[in-house]
């Protein structure tokens, strides 16, 4: 297949358009410098959004010689792109919406370092980071006041089978009917479904402003190029940020069948709204799935009333095969945020009221050490249970799935984990169906194995 | 299956909005009189655009017990309905395109049947029948002024196989794209192809105001129903004004394959572009499909050089499996219409200077008579041969597969046509590939028989 | 003093862009056939718009080779102005508010003409002629479906003395800092001073989109041509249409000191708000001027009671010297109209709930005939001693003041008015004061006499 | 009088509306420490506006007990306001300009408090000061990209007489009426004359952005409080900054008569504008009067002409009571500035390229050793001559009229200057005019002497 490239200019509309010299030099000098890489990565695969081959690794491969330099101007900045895919452009004209993101990256991937260096940010303190999340949105005008609460977040697999999928997109188009947005991760899968029903609803309800925000993050975007309905895209630093812009951005969540990624962010979800300050704050939250995914839906369910009990349960709504129904229970959900809000004087645009304790906002390493440190029982307050089980479970998958957990655990054995059975039980099974079910997929060859053992 | 009805009133936005207490008043008069029958079968095709089941006979059955009422309020009118499919509602609510839509069809059909009365109107000149066009398509609110020509036309099938409509699809892309507007018969088929296809290229390029016009007629509507991404719809009283208005409202066309009706078409419009009142007018007509239908399109080209000869080739371009190559002609096209208009001070939004006889405002009855009238010689003058030919077409295919045009057959034996062999010959063989394509279906377990004899 | 000129062609922006060939050729002989004066001297008004001179007279022979004409190019329409003022250009461009104007002229006078030929309208019932001033606002685009009630129309003299003009823009000040639009006779005086004062105070209110809109008629629009605030012209083809369209498209109505006209404006709206009909509906009116004409005010006040009763006073408020009480009253007054129409179903946008009788739809001819048949009698009932008293007042004014009352007073002696004293003298008193403080100007040289006597 | 006072709370609408909690805080602090007089002092003028009494000593004074308090809450920042001028409010809502420009005190005073705080700004060197000022403008949403070159700058007088100020309305309706926007310092007299003059042009052309910019500083707003006409207001730290904002944001400059303030801005303007690497780029620079100061402009020429040369005069030119000649002559400037821009590609919204030394941007302290070290002589480079001539100027003046340089001659003695005299004595007689012509106004009672004497 010859592969047609285009050498460009292009400079930006919306945020980056009105910059000082000095702020076009220190882009031009960051994006020269140690962000280049990451920067070229998150480019490409941007300008591959329409393609039809969806694999990072055959895209960075097949555009090895893609280049991107930042250029100043007198007037602002500008982008050349060098053996760029041709399929971003029309007749040597970019795509508008490619255009957007590939701004989209450079204010947030290289404009991010530039504040860091100008030390703008205190990552040192719980606040500090909300903070640095918040100045993350706002630059890239997530953030609109005044507008009622209608967004709605959607988790669950990307690479989930063709009912579920189909599933996902009934979903989308009800919550679009009664005028809801959708934010997801940006790929493919859930990422894309539930935005792709809403785009068809919001044309049928003649809703202009429809918003389809995805937010990603570097290490993300390569494997999960933005699918080109994204109207808002934003790239956080990393997943603990990503994680934290979910939750304080979108008014209610959806969870949809996935894999282990999607049970360890409904255990953080869980984790946040279990704790003590959080107990009044409304959180819509629903899971959801087609008829044939009931029991994964159900095994989830059981797994939290075995381990963080009926309050936790109380938090969420399971409804099966019922999109009408889902998308309503949302928009009642949604009231209740927007009278809370009201009540408070708390922002539409920004979750500031939520409680999110530090150790959600910083990355679990599963070391042996840290593995050991964790407390699984049932004397644990419901919501550092929840944390906990959340850290466990990110370690055992990493034990079972992830390079370094694998070699891990042949170097030093198995984890010891200090839990009570009625914890760790749950906990085992929930991993056993994952593997059957094929959500959870072990290295070529290799059958599953407990990767800990528990310390009584 | 349990049929779920809805009885609400709605109310109007746009044009019906402010309406004179006579206005109102002659609305409900002529609503329940003797055009109710054909508003009520209109306003339940359009509350169906969203069901799965695209039947028209199954529709009408199936609410037989639908009722619709005009109701006269000091406000202005509103809109009575009486078990409706309750597909068209969300939560109580009615979708907004399809209540768009219905108002469309109370403008169209009973206004229109008001303006009749009130004598406003002058059928009985050819400028007059013009003239009655653009004022349905002004109070339809379709003519915008000042906008540069983009509006394209595109002809086809309504039941194509699924390599031509994903053809369509790309088509409609690339024209998207480009920023070019889709118009169509609005049905399935060609009329809905292009425009998803378009609609997702504007959502590619920020494209807002991109249009989705579809016109259509009464005895078309019912049995395609237009697809929800219509989103300006116009009911023209009959078939004749329904492609007046679209010859002259698009600024281009393009002719995908379809049946004995595209042909139709194509010849109606060969016939107008054939008028030397027109030789200096830019046109940009483009036949295209995909590889596998590159004979078909090759056959109508040869029989157009047969019969009109290469003068008439020179008015359209073939393109096969080429959709960018399509969309870049027709931009060059519609730069072209745009300098002649803005050179002879015509307006962009009715093309005013296109020159159609008044044999082609008026529907033609195949007659064994009428039939018997027309020449069909090379001796000719081309635009009165290319009328002709469209005429003696149609008369044919009614004599193989339309009731009335059997029983006159059976009744009177074949249509006798004064005919050179020189264009029976290619007609005939169009004809024949057309039955062996399955572009055009006989009554069941008949076979293809000429219903014409030549007579020199 | 050189007298600049200027010869250009325009083309029109707004409702007059989209015409069909058959509107504009209508245009274009309506416009060079018998309305050709009367549109060439409301052009030459509105050019002179921003002029210094404002006396119509010395236009007119100043502009003696002024001409217009109306020119059908296949585009549409447009204008020829030949020996036109140089004020309404600036470095050859027409002022965009003064084409918008001509073209209003154009739409109002040229297209009314041509809209009766076509027989549309029916003047021979009081609900046709409501229906054409209908009509002829909409197709203004006067009528805005939706928007609250905030139109607020304001009456009084032309020619004001300083005080009262300056009294004017404060009320028009807080009118505008409420965020009401103003609706005047677009003159001079209490024409332009409300307008003045809104505009400056919707510029500190932000509010872009306030209206000034003038009524006019022909013969008024010469000598009083539209101030440059005006942001929409409606030129109505008499003064009955006007004062109807006054009272259907305003929401509330301000009455400022003036001269004979104006008492009649304000008799004629008593008069229509007496009729039993309308005694529910809810209309607010205040009369209002600065403090030294508090006896003005009083008198007229008086005036009502003497001979129409406290049920007529209850109609409306005086308020002497207090421009915020003004505004909060009228802006009460529209918070209840509006109220009053959502229960009702009304339109905003037009009062059709208003009863006005066919004796307020035409014009009075104050023959000896005509008066001596006028009942003035306190056992009238109230609307129709109203209606009378206004036919009575402009008949005895006439007599003193207008070329053809004052010959048929000479030739045939004084009107004989059938009349009670308890309502006869009061009138003789109010027209006494109208002269004495020279709100009624005599012809030169002549005592103020009564013009008729009354016969018991 | 009674005085009539408010209390309140408002909330922004604009660039404050989305505030981090930790931004709020600061805003909080800062509001409530060193800079909070200041911030009193801005919004009490600002809440004054309206008011008729425009002395800013008398408004402090009559509202002494006047308080205002940020508060922060969940959902951003509020004011609360103790004792306000009621003529603020319309029935308890604060106007909508006057909340505007209060929010944009609190941006631009309290927030630029805490942006130094927070050390992103370097005024070390010239390049952080002017990004300085462009990050001010930028966050005061004063710059928008795209827009052509249309804002011109009108410097004069804040006390001219009548004949001045009708001149100034009349500029600034011609420049209004081709499109054009006015900046200005803000306060009375020139500053408000043309904002005046084109706001009225703005409504006859239906422009309705038109942008009304007013640049003040601290100690300025409070004598001259913002005219209601601005609809964006600025306040920069001080005089120097403010100096820098008018020449890089506007894109011409028209001069009329004022005071010594003003020549000493156009000796500014002068000192730029010769710099050699500004010699290619347009300025356009115009200094008009009516007739009757064709004098003071003629002697401003002649002084430029004996000291700065023709070279100087060659930068600007000077146009004697001809509105519409200044108003053609700029809009030709503009134009010529576009394209210059355009080549260079340089932005619209912010002067890049134009060169400002070091020395232009701090304020000038006439010490008798700094006055010591100027050098006047014909020798300099012009466009140091000019800084000097700036400097010199102002000491003198200042040893005039101003407390401390009144002191310090008495002090110290007359200034000592080294200049020579083909340079001295026409700013001598410039001075000297200023006097007769009570441009300069000494203190009570004294009479002008030289307050320096020239060293050779």
């Amino acid at each position: 297949m010859p592969r047609h490239v285009v050498n460009v200019s292009v400079t930006p509309r919306g945020s980056m358009e009105i910059l000082s010299q000095r702020e076009v030099q220190q882009l031009s000098e960051a994006g020269s410098g140690s962000t280049y890489q990451l920067f070229r990565q998150c480019a490409l695969a941007i300008l591959n959004t329409g393609a039809r081959v969806d694999n990072a690794k055959t895209i960075l491969e097949a555009y090895a010689d893609f280049e991107v330099h930042i250029h100043q101007l007198d007037r602002g900045v500008s982008l050349e792109l060098r053996n760029a895919p041709a399929d971003a452009f029309v007749d040597g004209q970019m795509i508008s919406s490619t255009r957007e993101m590939l701004f989209s990256a450079l204010r947030d991937i290289v404009y991010t370092e530039s504040e860091l260096r100008n030390q703008r940010v205190d990552l040192s303190t719980s606040n500090g980071i909300t903070d640095y999340v918040f100045h993350l949105l706002r630059n890239a005008r997530t953030l609109t006041p005044g507008v009622e609460p209608r967004m709605v977040v959607c988790w669950g697999g990307h690479s989930i089978n063709t009912e579920e999928y189909k599933y996902t997109k009934k979903v989308g188009h009800e919550l679009g009917l009664r005028n809801m947005d959708i934010c997801t991760g940006c790929g493919p899968g859930v990422m894309k479904g539930p935005m792709k029903g809403a785009t068809i609803a919001h044309a049928k309800q003649r809703v202009i402003d429809g918003r389809y925000l995805g937010l990603t993050e570097p290490g993300i975007i390569a494997a999960e190029a933005p699918n080109p309905i994204v109207n808002e895209l934003v790239i956080l630093p990393d997943i603990e940020k990503r994680l934290e812009a979910f939750v304080r951005v979108g008014h209610g969540i959806i969870i949809f069948p996935g894999g282990v990624g999607t049970a360890e962010e409904f255990l953080y979800l869980l984790g946040i709204l279990l704790h003590p300050d959080n107990s009044e704050l409304p959180f819509p939250l629903i899971l959801t799935g087609p008829q044939e995914s009931a029991g994964y839906l159900q095994q989830l369910h059981e797994f939290v009333g075995a381990t963080l009990g009926s309050q936790a349960q109380a938090r969420y709504e399971i409804i099966i095969e019922d999109p009408v129904l889902v998308a309503r229970k949302m928009k009642q959900g949604l009231a209740e945020v927007e009278r809370f809000r009201r009540e408070r004087s708390d922002a539409f645009h920004f979750n500031w009221l939520l409680k999110i304790e530090e150790g959600f906002q910083r990355p679990f390493d599963p070391t042996h050490e840290n593995m050991a440190n964790l407390e699984l029982r049932r004397s644990t307050p419901p919501h550092e249970l929840a944390a906990n089980l959340r850290r466990a479970f990110s370690g055992i998958v990493a034990g079972n799935v992830k390079d370094k957990g694998i070699r891990l655990i042949e170097q030093y054995g198995p984890y010891e984990i200090h839990g009570d059975p009625e914890i760790m039980q749950p906990l085992e099974a929930l991993l056993t169906a994952f593997v059957e079910q094929q959500r959870m997929k072990l290295p070529n060859g290799s059958a599953y194995q407990p990767s800990y053992r528990v310390v009584s």
